[in-house]
């Protein structure tokens, strides 16, 4: 299977900018990808582009306006693992011989839209607005678990918070850049028992781009590879079926990409996975293996994934929940935080000496599946090698 | 790189059957593929999903009820190449050894569906509705076009629905099974002058999948592969900047799966084409290097692409015209005829001693490109091999 690196990342200011378009926040990360990656445009081989409520053909659309067509482009869909899925794509394409160069890309305007999903036809997914278990009560319902079953407290779930606001004020590209402290996480308005407002996602709007290329292809021309090592696509299971474990689509995935890697998560320096609620980072922090199950809020509470502590440093970007989670955009700006931090451009917050990192996105799912799609990447800094 | 073969085809009836439900029509279908590629559900690697208006999660919401969750599972668009790029896809991961069996299928609801395409934000494709270029006037400006230039008569137009109803008769799933004369065809009402009704597809309901897998799979399993010889993918150009002639992407799609291929069009037996309107398989049949550029209508209207004619019977289904054109769904339907001819399987509308296949999804555009996507296959019987 032929060698797959990342060579160029670019993001928009991740905030509230629904004015600006779909197409223009699309060609603004597009081109800084490409940009970062030093690659002529005419050797971009083929686009693969997500969005969930940005149209048909984003990436026609879009990638038109910065002189890139008729080439080969596939528009793809995995709820919020959607630009993470157009990265696998693009990886399967180099991978096939396919191509030598291609562009991965995400694009969400989520601070204009209202309601819920729009599910045609047959029922499916109605059982979710009959019942109210949409994706912040879903979530709520797993940090009670948690709680009930491994003693998970209130203020573990708002020190997830605050790690993640912390962080972010080191992120010029994040939503939110101000502190906030544990009595103001859980004095903010209750959105479904126990996760408070300080502890969901913003609405935020934003697109993310990557540049992925053989390792041929880098080697001649000279470029700074962060390697794929491992790349693993699952879907969930039905959980009325089969009743998976409640993370079962990370844990199966991670268990994928560490094997294609050859490193346990004890290996790892710095990862983003899926926070679009704290409770959702406790669940990855132990489902990604960093920590025992059961540990992962007195974990990050005690600081261990901060940075300086003793796991691999998690969201140093803020995450989901303070760079802000503007859906099919959010897969590939983790991808770009693990890739910048690799390569050690993060400024002031640079983790030290990160050479291995992981990114974690998870499509949740209103289909009586646990996920739609989980994304698990195991990247490696590739200097020196 | 892997060779990849077809090994199994389903599609439901062609027809208005919105009631049914996306999910359920792509069940029928997805389910249809699998019996017929005879391989067991478990071993099915990776799946790929296309509806334009099914909703999220095409793939993740079907395939559940058919008890297929858990494996790798990413849904595509590309207009009304949906389908035939999630056969690409799925060839995609089957070369770069990411699975050894995929499913790729498509859905759509049409009847039910009324007005333009909504295109969230910034305009894009707002120019269409303003002068009233839809694809429809764009196909009759095309028509027009070609009367001016070559010559195409009213007749010949008709000629190409005379022939698509003659053959749909013998194609128990198609829409329309009942023969049209040139008189009615040119006396139905104009949509698109020269365009008439009876020259432009219908509102149908259906779905499509494939099973394809790698060589290795189907010698172990002794599987009757179809050999996906060529398949390329392109999207198109600018037509305001680029200014390509109208069949560029079809035109280069061909060109570069033929070379795949190592043949030439006098090599294809049988050929499913994008005949949505009359004059889009009068073009593609002189784009596919069927015949000489302008000759088309006159080919067609002598009987040149019906069965006992010197080229490659044209749509033996029916075609987009009268088999219907379920947009997401049509290309692995042509995909499926195809096969199904290479395999001798079709019955009264059987193509004698068909080997060698031409598939042609074009994938049109309202956003002011020539096409979203153009995908052109070339498939070739396997036994003897």
């Amino acid at each position: 299977m032929r060698e797959v690196a990342l060579v160029g990342a670019g993001m928009t200011r991740f905030t509230k900018q629904a004015d600006v378009g779909h197409e223009a926040l699309a060609v603004t990360a597009a081109s800084a990808a490409v940009e970062d990656a030093g690659v002529p445009l005419a050797e971009v081989g083929a686009a693969f582009a997500a969005s969930m409520g940005g149209g048909p053909a984003i990436a026609q659309r879009a990638l038109r306006h910065l002189g890139l067509a008729g080439i080969p482009m596939v528009n793809v869909e995995n709820a919020c693992a959607s630009s993470s899925t157009a990265l696998v794509e693009a990886v399967a394409w180099i991978r096939a011989g396919m191509c030598d160069v291609a562009l991965a890309m995400g694009v969400e305007i989520v601070s204009v839209q209202s309601g819920p999903l729009d599910v045609p036809d047959t029922g499916s997914g109605q059982w979710v607005f009959d019942t109210g278990l949409n994706l912040p009560a879903w979530y709520g319902l797993k940090a009670s678990r948690h709680m009930a079953e491994h003693g998970l407290t209130r203020e573990e779930l708002a020190a997830v918070a605050v790690k993640s606001r912390r962080l972010s004020v080191d992120n010029p590209l994040a939503h939110f850049r101000s502190p906030v402290t544990v009595e103001e996480v859980l004095g903010s308005a209750t959105v479904a028992d126990p996760l408070t407002l300080f502890q969901c996602c913003p609405k935020t709007d934003g697109a993310s781009a990557v540049v992925v290329c053989s390792a041929d292809y880098a080697a001649a021309r000279g470029l700074d590879p962060v390697w794929i090592r491992g790349l693993a696509l699952v879907s969930g299971r039905p959980v009325f079926r089969d009743r998976p474990d409640a993370e079962d689509a990370t844990r199966r995935s991670a268990r994928l990409a560490y094997e294609q890697a050859g490193v346990d998560p004890a290996d790892v320096d710095v990862a983003e996975c899926h926070d679009a609620f704290t409770i959702g980072e406790v669940l990855a922090t132990e489902a990604l293996g960093f920590c025992p199950l059961g540990d992962g809020g007195a974990w990050i509470a005690a600081g261990a994934t901060s940075p300086g502590g003793k796991g691999p440093v998690m969201n140093p970007s803020g995450g989901m929940l303070s760079r802000g989670h503007p859906i099919a955009a959010s897969g590939l700006a983790q991808t770009a935080e693990v890739m910048w931090q690799l390569r050690g451009r993060c400024g002031t917050r640079q983790v030290d000496g990160a050479r291995m990192g992981v990114v974690h996105t998870m499509g949740a799912s209103e289909f009586e599946l646990d996920a739609n799609a989980c994304v698990v990447q195991v990247l490696e800094q590739g200097r020196q090698q």
